[in-house]
C-alpha cells in the first residue's frame, strides 16, 4: 500500500480509475494519511486488514522533537503524480488529500488503529504541553504536504480528520481547533476550495467549518437538512449516503440517494458523496448506476 | 469469560468487587451481552482481546427461526447469582444487565466485533423483513432475560445497546425504536427503574428516552448540559466522565469530574458515572479517590 502511494505512475493509475470507470465529477488523489509521516522518516507500514502500524509510538517530548519538518522534496513523488494527473484529467478537478492532525496523532500515540483511541484522549487531557507540541508539528507537516499538492496542480484540498469524532466539542475547541485552523489559514492564499471531514462528527460539524474549510463533509449519521443548521452560513455540505446502503437492492439505493439529494437542497450548496469510504464488497456496477442517477438530476434542483 | 458469567459464585464475587473496594452506590450484574444468546443455544465464545465470536452468523430466515425463545430455566445461574447478591448487598441496589437488540444483531450478523458493523446496516436497509424478524426475536429474549433478573431481586435494569450509535435517527426510529420500546414496555409492570445506554448516541439521546427508559446514559462526547435538551422532561441522565480522563494526573481528573457534576445539575436528576466502561489500564486507587470525591459533594447540589 505505502509502496503504491509513493510511485507516481501507480498513484496516477489508481486515482484515474474511478474517473474513467464512473465518470465522477472530480478525482481524489490516491494516498494514505501516513504518507507524509513516512516521508519525514517515521517507521510505518500498512498491515493488510489492520491499518497503519507505527514502529516507535510517540510518548515524550524527545519523540516529538524527533519529528522533523516535511520538505517538498520529501514528497516529490506526489508532485510528480499530480503533474501527470492534471495532464490526464483535463477539465476534471483533482482533490488533494491529507490526514488531519488529530488522526495522525492517534496513530502516532497508539502505534496503530484502535477502537476508541483512549490513550490519545488520555494524553490530550493529561499532558496538554506534549499534545500541543505534537499537533503543532503535525499541522506544519500537513501544511507543507497540502501546499505541495496545490503547487503541483490540485484544484481543491480535503483534510480527513477521520477519528476526531471521539472528542467532545469542548475538547475539540481547546485541543484540536487551533491546529486545524492553522492548517486552513496556511493554505488559504492558494485560493483553492477546502473540504474538512471526519467520521461521527455530528457534534463537531460547526467547529469543522469554523476551522476554515469551505465545505464540511458529513457522515451518514446526521441528515443533511439537520447538518445545515450546525454549520455556519456560506459553507457547502458534502455527503452523505451511507456506504452500507450500496450493498442493498437497487430500489433501496435509489430511494436513499434521492433522499440525500432532497435534503442536500436545504444547504447553500451540496456536493453529493458517500458518508464514508466505499466498502470493499461494493459492486462496481452499482457505483456506476449511482453516478448516473446523481448526474441525471438537474444541478439546479439538487444544488451545485 | 462466558464460563465466569455462568457460575453463580463467580458472578456474585465479581459483581461485589467494586462495591467492596470503592463503596459505589449500586452494583451492576457482572455478565456479558451474549449470555442470553448462549443460553438459547447460539454457538458463541469470547475471544480474549477481540470480543464475542459467533459460530454461525445469521444470514437468512431459517437462521432467525432457529433462534428459540429464552426460558427462565436457561438462565437459572443468573437468578441464583442475584439471590446471593441481594443477600450480600443489603441496602445497596443491584442493577440488572442486558444487551440491546441492535447490538445483539450486530454480533449475530457480522459473526463478531467489527469497526462499523457495515453488514448489519446493510441488512437493515436491504432486508427489512428479516431485520424485523431478527430484532423481534432478540427483543423477546431480552424481555425474558430482564424479567428474570427483576424477579430474582434486581432493583433496576440497564439496557446496553452499545453500537446503536452507528445508525441515523431516522433509521433508529424506523428499525430499532419499535423493539426497544417493546422491551421497556414489557418490563414496566415490574416497577423498577430502567436505564438505556449506547456509545456515540448524541443524535439518538431523545429516542433512547422515547423508548421508555427512566434514565438515559450519555457517553463523554455530549456534555450533560447539552444532553438535557435532547431528552424529554422527566428523564434522568447518567454519565459521563470520559474513562480516558482517569489515566491523566489527579488534578485533571478532579477538574473534569467536578465539571460533569456541575453540568449534571442542569438535568432533573443526574447519576454520576463514566461515559463508557473503565479502561483496563486504570489505577484502582484513582477509582477509589473518584468515588470519594463524588460522595463528598452534597447530593442536593449535584442532583440525586
Amino acid at each position: 500500500m505505502l509502496e503504491a502511494c509513493s510511485r507516481p505512475e501507480m498513484i496516477t493509475e489508481i486515482t484515474l480509475q474511478p474517473v474513467r470507470r464512473y465518470g465522477v465529477d472530480a478525482a481524489i488523489l490516491f494516498s494514505d494519511i501516513v504518507v507524509p509521516l513516512r516521508a519525514v522518516g517515521v517507521g510505518v507500514e500498512i498491515r493488510p486488514g489492520v491499518g497503519p502500524m507505527i514502529e516507535k509510538p510517540i510518548s515524550d517530548e524527545a519523540d516529538v522533537a524527533g519529528l522533523r519538518d516535511l520538505e517538498p522534496s520529501d514528497v516529490s513523488f506526489v508532485s510528480e503524480a499530480i503533474g501527470m494527473l492534471t495532464a490526464e484529467l483535463g477539465g476534471t478537478p483533482l482533490i488533494g488529500f491529507a490526514g488531519g492532525p488529530f488522526t495522525l496523532a492517534c496513530y502516532l500515540i497508539e502505534g496503530g488503529p484502535s477502537k476508541n483511541y483512549d490513550r490519545t484522549r488520555s494524553l490530550m487531557y493529561g499532558n496538554p504541553e506534549l499534545w500541543r507540541a505534537l499537533l503543532g508539528r503535525l499541522a506544519d507537516i500537513t501544511i507543507t504536504f497540502l501546499r505541495v499538492q496545490v503547487a503541483a496542480g490540485a484544484s481543491a484540498i480535503q483534510l480527513f480528520d477521520s477519528w476526531v469524532g471521539i472528542v467532545s466539542p469542548q475538547d475539540y475547541k481547546k485541543s484540536v481547533l487551533p491546529f486545524t485552523t492553522r492548517i486552513f489559514e496556511a493554505v488559504k492564499d492558494t485560493g483553492v476550495p477546502s473540504i474538512h471531514f471526519g467520521v461521527g462528527t455530528g457534534e463537531l460539524l460547526g467547529l469543522l467549518g469554523e476551522a476554515g474549510a469551505d465545505v464540511v463533509g458529513v457522515d451518514w449519521r446526521v441528515p443533511l437538512d439537520e447538518a445545515v443548521y450546525r454549520v455556519s452560513a456560506g459553507k457547502a455540505l458534502q455527503g452523505n449516503l451511507d456506504p452500507a446502503v450500496l450493498l442493498a437492492p437497487w430500489p433501496v439505493i435509489e430511494e436513499r440517494a434521492m433522499d440525500v439529494l432532497a435534503k442536500g437542497r436545504m444547504a447553500e450548496s451540496h456536493i453529493f458523496n458517500l458518508g464514508h469510504g466505499v466498502l470493499p464488497e461494493t459492486n462496481p456496477d452499482v457505483l456506476a448506476r449511482l453516478t448516473d442517477l446523481v448526474h441525471a438530476i438537474p444541478a439546479g434542483s439538487a444544488g451545485s
